[in-house]
């Protein structure tokens, strides 16, 4: 079994629906990777001990998905030097408005990379990783440019209902 | 000297024109406190630390005050019982929305009472703090009366430049 | 039967759905409280008269929650010192960004503590009144202390649906 | 001397910059009026009595600005059957987008007319008592006509800098 | 029969759900009215020749309904010194903020009084122009005194399902 | 068989059931078109090569859907001097606001025609497209004047389901 | 002398910054045009008949700025089938998203092109035009070209201050 | 001379004052950087050759900054499968909201990693390039560790102008 190299967390299981998008990206990509509940607010002290060890533990990056006052990426990302990247989860009132704010308006110094608010930024997130770690892996690029093509080729398949006469 | 009751934290000490409001009333009603620099993003332990040790060091509740992505307020709930009043600092490009975003919408089990962004909230989160502790004390809560009485004759006394014929 | 400590005020009973998660916090911590239908712009006289009563009646706080132009907790806070708890309630068609610049942006001088869009906010205003009680109150405190850790631990009972292989 | 039509009131002699624009139409159009500085939250009593005594005292609107949380005009709406029309202050960080929220979303049964944020809000709304005066005042509707047929020949006769060759 | 002293118009047949709400106050009240459909972008003609005849016609007051760039208020204020209300339709996609803007800033000169987003907004036009109309019928005064305290009772006869042992 | 004269794109064929309101208008006024998918961020090499023959293969205009970051319109208008009409598909949490923004805050030189949000928009850019065509060709003006008459006639015939006794 | 071919208004000369972008462009690329004042609220029946005249007196397109409540572009599509391109001014509290609103979200059946807030919009929806007009003048179309090409070489030539060692 | 790892680019150089933040910090941290003036609207092609080459050139992340429809690093990402980082350059009416919007909210498939609007997101954007290439440069993530630490450090010295009696 490989060690993880992606670690993807999340403030509560009811977030799992929109982080499901970054794991199956991990998953189709054969990255080896972890997904856990931490919550900023509910349970800080694991939080701040997975971002401390999150390193040492071979992680690479660090997805994390929240929502509403959305401080899970930002207080990983002052815990962690690893590369933090941050899915604003949809809120019930305001539509993910709030967890995009709290997540991209970070002060200088303390870097998270921000993605779309929902299932494609989920979905983004974990791509990013896989582009990161394609740096370093010219196997991993390859792949990442077949997903790519594979795109393109389903983009020029798709059929419109109707035609002009 | 007196134990503080209220702390009065910030993120960075370009915070504090805004949270001298604060000071200032705590200053007026003789509130022993304290105000310090504490970042969440920047000293996450010292963060944790002064939000574990608050109860047991006498303080009634903490006045904190974050812009951007304002995770000060909620994080030091997160790791405190004490009431934690949380206060918006005007961003440079979106005038305190994400402030205000970032600290108000805490999920249920967590909470900050927020107000409003910038001075006018500094001044309330201490007025507020105020009257949480005149609850206790009948001498401080004829204070908190007599200030809105003098707010009130202030207002009555206000003359305005031009008159109808 | 005691004197209740709490008053929990709302415009209407439309509002109850959301509000009543203040009122279960309160019952699961055997507070003493009230919940009535007091309306700023309907009953503005029962209103005066509830806000200016609410101390002599041994109230310690007053949770109020409002939608739409949220006059409620402001003008409550406006006839009384007692500790305001707004609540913005969900509105039709604004989604409760109406309720919150109403209730949150109140002027210097007269404070409003105000909390999430809906059942979160009124939850955490219920549990935020606590931990104002808690501070004299040391088994109160306790309490708080015991549901923080509950809390903590169905986070960490959290499964997700999948894992990876 | 005329019993006063109009009451103008704002809620705080800092408003007045924006509110003599209001002041200015009355005094052109010879409407008798009063101004004065009531505050919702720091002279909720006075304002309650102006709007009580209102009708009885002869006025036939009343025209409230007021920023942030803007609780004056409906306020004052929910204490009288007469007329009450409301201009947005703009507010120090967001521009009046608060004061409008607040003024504009009122709750079925109680009317607030509201008017743009600013000094052209406060120009209409004095326009607009006008307009209602003007129904039972033929000679104030031919005013009303002319200072309209004025200001359209004012535009006709705006000159462009440049015109092209 | 007759004649109407308020005339109710709209862009469309699918915004009478909303402004039938001012239909009914205003048939609760006896006041004689007229309701059409008008619409600024597809009747302009009508549009002006509609506005430039109220008064003639008889009309005291219009209140007009419109969604998206809601013209239609403005442009009958721009067309007539009546008194205009506005009636800010919910938009499909922007829920009728973009209806709010186009109706309430109006430039200096040309006021439209402006009501909240929907039914809400429709039923308090109505209830706006007949305190307008009450300021010369003491008999529709004390009508609107009367609604005013059916509806506080209504209030005070509210229950709320729960209620503290 | 004709030369199409409108080409319509769409990044998405979850785009078309808005984007088929700009064709069935195309098809009633019987102006060649073609219709296809291209994708700003999936198939850019395609977009490019389709912006820079559309002129040549005598497009007279191209009218471009997207949501999100939607880069679309902009992007081909980088590389076609032919007029380039945009429309915003609503997106799925943010009810195509972000789609707006991205399509209609182009820099100085490079134009895009923008459109409302949503079926509105998809229709009202075919309209426009076909009065550009009928700039030079009378026959078709005369049938946009037609249509404009028949849209006054459906809106001169609308019932309203209620009329004042 | 030669017949205006776009007709530039505004609703005031205090627009005339903003708008002088589109005019500059019109004059470099020798469009012949006329320029006016003409405001939809204080002049409407200027307005319609502007706009009823323009296809006669050979007008090809309209190029409309308004600020606010911005009715201009909107109603004078309303009275013409010529294409309508419509520019938000930049309003004193909102920043021109009123305006924006007020213009792009026009209804089905009677498009404005919108463009951007301000200068660039104004400089755009000149540089539209002209993509219109060139589609019937190859000269025009060569010129605009070069215009884009002028544009690149600018980008090309431009220096950044500091360069990497 | 070493190889950029990697590049900046913006699309004006007007740009420039806020990228500078990202280049400082590459300088500070003795990165290999290339930055360069990329226009997606004014130099498309130049933009797509620049995406294409990045790979091969040796580049390991492109960091791109653009305002209003900024479309710059989304298109970018479409034709490069690096990493690509967004940072959202202030507008001059909507203040970087329309430029956040439009790199943040990118479709599944294409990432770009946002970050806050202005100087603190070119910062960051920068400080994240770094903890990127640390993954697999010891030295550097020391580098960075101690970068952090000297920024917790600057936090504990901030004095604050006045303290408590």
């Amino acid at each position: 079994m490989n060690t993880p190299q992606i670690g993807i967390i999340m403030g509560s299981n009811s977030d799992y629906p929109v982080m499901q998008q970054a794991e199956q990206f991990l998953q189709q990509f054969s990255i080896p990777y972890e997904i856990k509940v931490v919550s900023a607010h509910r349970t800080p002290d694991l939080m701040f001990e997975y971002a401390e060890n999150a390193r040492s533990r071979g992680l690479k990056a660090i997805i994390a998905g929240a929502g509403g006052a959305a401080h899970l990426p930002g207080m990983v990302a002052a815990k962690t030097t690893l590369p933090v990247l941050g899915v604003p989860i949809p809120s019930k009132y305001l539509h993910g408005e709030d967890s995009l704010m709290s997540i991209v308006q970070m002060p200088k110094g303390v870097p998270v990379a921000t993605f779309a608010i929902g299932e494609a930024g989920a979905a983004n997130a974990a791509l990013f990783a896989i582009a990161m770690l394609a740096n370093n892996n010219p196997q991993l690029a390859q792949k990442l440019k077949e997903f790519r093509e594979n795109q393109r080729q389903n983009v020029l398949a798709m059929n419109l209902p109707s035609q002009p006469a």
